[in-house]
Formats: structure tokens, sequence, C-alpha cells
């Protein structure tokens, strides 16, 4: 099935692919406490399910990401946002492996969000719709899975918010995997992080086009909160570093200064266009729930303090294994954390390979074509 | 002479200390190549100029900051932000020193800037002031020494935005001063730091109530904007560290998670009461001034890229010295730009001083009482 759905300011309508009704029968509980039944999951597929369904790999895609891994993207009619990694030949070679991606709960490309119509009252949820965690994103990436009758996944792999993701399949669903790759993430969401978010919200919901949460009823669009919103997380993907090589101080007009609030600095002029373009592919509520299901993250509190305890499960099945990847000027989830889990995952007995990769682009760096980015990968899901 | 002015959404009046009218005769030509003349800069004295006139000490102020370094503030009616520092028997004792504060130029708290009446006009500048610069704000305060009939400064002193000025006066007035402390700043502005400046200025103009800068006139104040503004800015004025052991991931609610988009955190309340509190405080037109002010400061390509030239007639006057100041956890500043700094000033032939002080409090750490600061402040301006 496949499903219609608009996009921005303009509200142009794209068909979004693939699409599934999960939880038609038994509802799913939130960790809210509340359920949701019948609901979308818009997802991409890619390669073919083998026989024995070993070979699939479910990838999960970022806070902003979607499903569209490798192929194009038909609201940004971009390349999808792995496209170096996933493929016929690539590193996930789709010769080979079988990849799903799903737009996540709480997502704006086809999945069950803010943007959804609630089938009982025939409007479109807005703030209505229930808060989701990473966990409940899990859990209908499950059904999905349950879905497409696949008993074992051969791995999850997910960047950022995805390897939050890709790290709690490893604790709620231990047996139903053998391989994670988690990529420029952590056990949980730093309070600095939860400062971040908490900016990208307000900046949203101060939009007087917001309309307290109802602005597609209302037919408006809170552009500039978005724009604003991207424009702070945007300064956090990358790295003090990459800023300096890439722009530095140099002007936009290269005879000096206008001495004006008008963009002065190539760097001003960068952060705009980030705004703007995002602006175009994203929903302000979507936006707002998924910063908070980051947020809720943290397997360190959920196992009362005790990370290792996170991963006892998983580790009890020798054939499991993770890999962690970390990227050195990754400041919005520092290998330092990424070395903490490790030593948690060793402590449960866990099989982890824990890798820095040196690269000064800061947490964008899993989403960027690197010769051992790639070469992780593919080995660590070929062996 | 004292003046009345107006400060936030509620316009509440405040009698601002002592003021005077500069630039009486001959103008001022700002960095932009306008010119002010006959215009207000508000400051508070500490302590007795001697006869010689040899124990002054300018003290600039930081981004915020104001005036009131050791006396009540009468808008927060709070202690100044140096209380700690400047006063009878402290480190920098005012028994013994004539310490001098002013307004900075494009400031909220009195001096000339956006909240100033336009004499010819008989309206507020708002955004019809000048942009001005760092260098500008020093032309202003080195007319204020003049106007004092100081011939040479004891010493000037400043952290971050004010510690960019008291770079400034080594460089534009060698030979009017004979110590500088410089803390918690570089010679320059990351491209990093401007973005973030930017993000909190658009959190400013985008805000309905702004009115195209005109809304003092409009009776109107962008006060989410502003207090975005500021959480944004808090952010970077705190350290990882530092938010990790204050609030961690402690919640509001002891209960648990409430599931909604209100403050979940402890960290997002803290955000919002500093953004509360700044909006009472704080002009936005002057946020943008400022913050520009900052962006446009670069000592390296004032001198084609030669940093060492810029502190070359400093260097000449044998008895000239400067003490810099940085923190371990500072990262809007962080040491490796003093480090950058002090080779240059060495190169120069400038007799410096460079300590890093241990601290995880981040950039704000030069406005918090800590012996170590204290020592060497007292000892570098007592020697």
């Amino acid at each position: 099935m496949k499903i219609q759905s608009q996009f921005g300011p303009k509200k142009q309508t794209f068909e979004i692919g693939e699409i599934v009704f999960l939880a038609q029968e038994k509802p799913l509980k939130l960790s809210s406490g509340l359920e949701i039944k019948n609901f979308p999951l818009a997802f991409q597929t890619y390669g073919k399910l083998n026989a024995d369904k070993s070979n699939a790999i479910l990838i999960c895609h970022a806070l902003t990401g979607d499903q569209y891994v490798a192929s194009k993207n038909p609201v940004t009619e971009k390349d999808g946002w792995w496209d170096f990694m996933v493929g016929p030949s690539k590193p996930i070679d789709t010769n080979k492996f079988f990849v799903i991606c799903s737009n996540i709960l709480g997502g704006c490309m086809g999945s069950f969000g803010p943007k959804s119509l609630n089938l009982q009252t025939q409007k479109i949820y807005e703030t209505s719709f229930p808060l989701v965690t990473i966990q409940d994103m899990v859990h209908a990436q499950n059904l999905l899975i349950e879905h497409f009758e696949i008993a074992k996944l051969h791995s999850v792999i997910g960047g950022s918010t995805g390897g939050m993701q890709a790290l709690a399949w490893g604790v709620l669903y231990p047996q139903k995997l053998q391989r994670i790759i988690a990529m420029a993430t952590s056990y949980r969401h730093s309070p600095q992080n939860i400062a971040f978010h908490e900016v990208g919200r307000q900046a949203i919901i101060s939009d007087g086009n917001w309309q307290n949460g109802q602005y597609l009823q209302e037919d408006k669009f809170p552009s500039k909160g978005l724009s604003l919103a991207r424009m702070t997380a945007h300064i956090t993907y990358l790295s003090e570093s990459a800023l300096q090589k890439k722009f530095g101080r140099d002007l936009k007009n290269k005879d000096g200064f206008a001495f004006s609030f008008d963009r002065e600095f190539q760097v001003e002029n960068y952060l705009h266009h980030q705004g703007s373009r995002f602006v175009e592919r994203f929903d302000p509520n979507s936006y707002l729930y998924i910063t908070r299901a980051v947020d809720y993250f943290d397997l360190e509190s959920d196992f009362n303090g005790n990370l290792s305890l996170a991963f006892r499960d998983f580790a009890k099945i020798l054939s499991n294994k993770i890999c962690l990847i970390a990227f050195s000027h990754d400041w919005l989830f520092p290998p330092s954390e990424s070395k903490k889990l490790t030593k948690a995952m060793l402590a449960a007995g866990v099989n982890v390979s824990s890798i820095n990769i040196d690269s000064n682009a800061g947490h964008d760096a899993f989403l960027l074509d690197d010769n051992l980015l790639k070469s992780t990968i593919s080995s660590f899901i070929n062996n």
C-alpha cells in the first residue's frame, strides 16, 4: 500500500512508499501506558529476503532521517541518506542482504505520528498524539519484523538516535537478532543534549504559527521556529574544527563587513540554508515528539544505575555480538560515552568490538562516506 | 548626573547610576565609518582616585554584564557581578585602587545604545542605532578615562567580551595602560561561536513582537525570543560536566516522566529560569548589537593574519605586561585559543603570564569565586 502525504509550508503532496498497518489484533502498549492499535508504519526494503529469512538487516534511522536509506527520497529528490553504504556491491551488500528501514514511530514520513489522521475523530492528531519513547519505536519495528515473519534479524544497525534504537533492540529483543552496530550514540541522552533539544522545542512552540500545536488544522506552519530548531541542532552535529575548516570567519561579502544584522559570515549563511531546507521536509510536531523520545532514553536508569544489567540477556546468547563506533570529534555523543558503554558491555560478558574513528566531521561523521567506516561495517556483518 | 531607564516587558523604571556625555566637541568615528557625538556613557566607580591618578583600574564587563561590578544592581537588586573580587580588602582592593566600570557602547544600562533617545528625531534609536565593534567600545571607554584626566591606567581587566575589550586596549592604547588581565577570552570569535550568536539573534528577530526592531515604539516586547536567545547562550556558558554534576538527568517531578512537553528535567527548568530572569533586565536590540560586535572581533585578521603584530606596540613599552587566564572546561573560548594568543604575544616580545585554571564550571568560571583566580589577579596587579 502507498500513501500520499503533505510536507512543509507549501503543503506539497508526495507519494510515500510502502506502508503496513500493525497491531491490528493486539494493541501495542506504549511506555506511557497508553495503547495504540492498527497504526501505520512506512518502510523501504532493498535486496531480497532469502528462503530461510536469515539475511535481514534492520537499519534504524536517526532523529530527522527516514526510511529512504538507499533510494531517491520523494520529498527532497535526493539520494538516500546512506546511499554510499547500502546497495548492490556496497558495504551493506543488497545482493546478499535484505535491508529494511522503517520511518520511526512519531515520524512524519508515513509512519504513525502527529501528522497522522485520528480515525476516531477524523482529525489530524497534531499534539493529541501520545508521547513515545525509543523503546516504543523498537516495539513498532518488531511488529514490522513479525509482519515479515522474520524470526531472527541478521543485524540491527543505526547511528545517533538510530544507534539508541539498535541498543534498545539488544535490550528488548536479544533473542531476535545476532549483531548490533551502534554508531555515534550513547546509552543515555546527556543533560547538555536535553538542553539543546529543549531550546529547539521552545523555538517551535514560541513561533506564533505553532498555534498551540494545531497548525495543520489552522492552515499555518511554524517555519521560523522549525528552522531555528534545526539551526541550533546543526551546530551540535558538526565540530568546532569542522566549522573552522569549512568556513572559518569567511565573509559572505568579500569586500568586508556590511555592518548589519544580515548574514555577514559564511557560517551564518550555511546555517540559514540548513534551516530552510529542513522546513521543506519535516513536521514541527514530529520534531517535538522525536526529540522528547530521545531525551527520555537512559538505559542506565532503566536498570537502576547498573548499565551492565541492560545487556545481561543479550550476552547469554553466545552468537550475539555488538560493534560500537564512536567518532573523535563528536561532542554530542563523545567517545567517552562509547567507552563507558563498552566497559558495561564487557562486564556483562557481551562480545563487543569498540572502534574510535578519527574524524573532524563531528557527530554527522556516520553519515559521511569514509573508508574505515565502510570497511568496519562490512567486515562486522560479513564475519 | 543620574538617569532613569525602563526595563523588560513590564517596562519598570529604575534609576541608573552616574553618566557622562562624551565626544561633545569632537565626534567619535566608529569602525563602520559613522560618527557619534555627545553620547552618554554610564559608569560606576569604587575607591578613590589618588593624587597622581596612578591607581585607576578599568574593568570591562562581559556581553550581558553591566557597570555594577561591586554594588547592588538597581534592576536585579542583586550584588554586583564581581562583588567577591572588587571592594575594600578584596583581591582588587578599593582601599588601594580606584575601579571604573562603564556600561559598554551598545548596552542597555544607560550607555549609548539602541534604547537611547535620538535627539535629532526625538525617537528611540532601536535598530536605527549604528552597528558598533569591540574597538568602538574601547574608544568610548578611552574618552571616559580622558574625562577623568587619567593619563595611564594601572590595569585594564575583563573576562569574555570584557577580555576582548582588554586585549583591544592593549592594541589601540598601549601607552595608556600598564597591565592587562584578559580572562576566558580570545583574539577572535570562532565560527562556532558566531553560529550560536546567530541562532540567538534569529530567536529575537523571529519573535513576532520584535516588530522589525521597533518594539519599544510599538509598545511590544519580544520576551520569548530574548529568553530563547539566553537559553541557547547559557548552554555555552557552562560545560557538559558542570551540567552533569549540577543536574544530571534529574527530573522535575520525582515520581517519573509526565510524558508531556512541559519541563520534565531539572536542566530544562534551570534554562527556562535563566531565560525568564534575563528578559527582566536586558534589551533585545542591545543583545543583537553586542553579539554582532563580538562576532566582528578578530585581531588576527586586523593585522593581516599576523597576530603578533597586534601586540608589537604594546611590547615596546617595557613596563607593560599581560596576564591571560583560561579555564580548562571553557568550550566557548577554550585554553587552546589562549595558548595561541600567548605564543603570538611572546613572539611580539610581550611580558605575558599565561595561566590555565582547572575548573569544570565552563566559560562562566571567571564569574565564580575561586581562590586561584583571586590570588592570580591580586598578585598580578600588586606586583
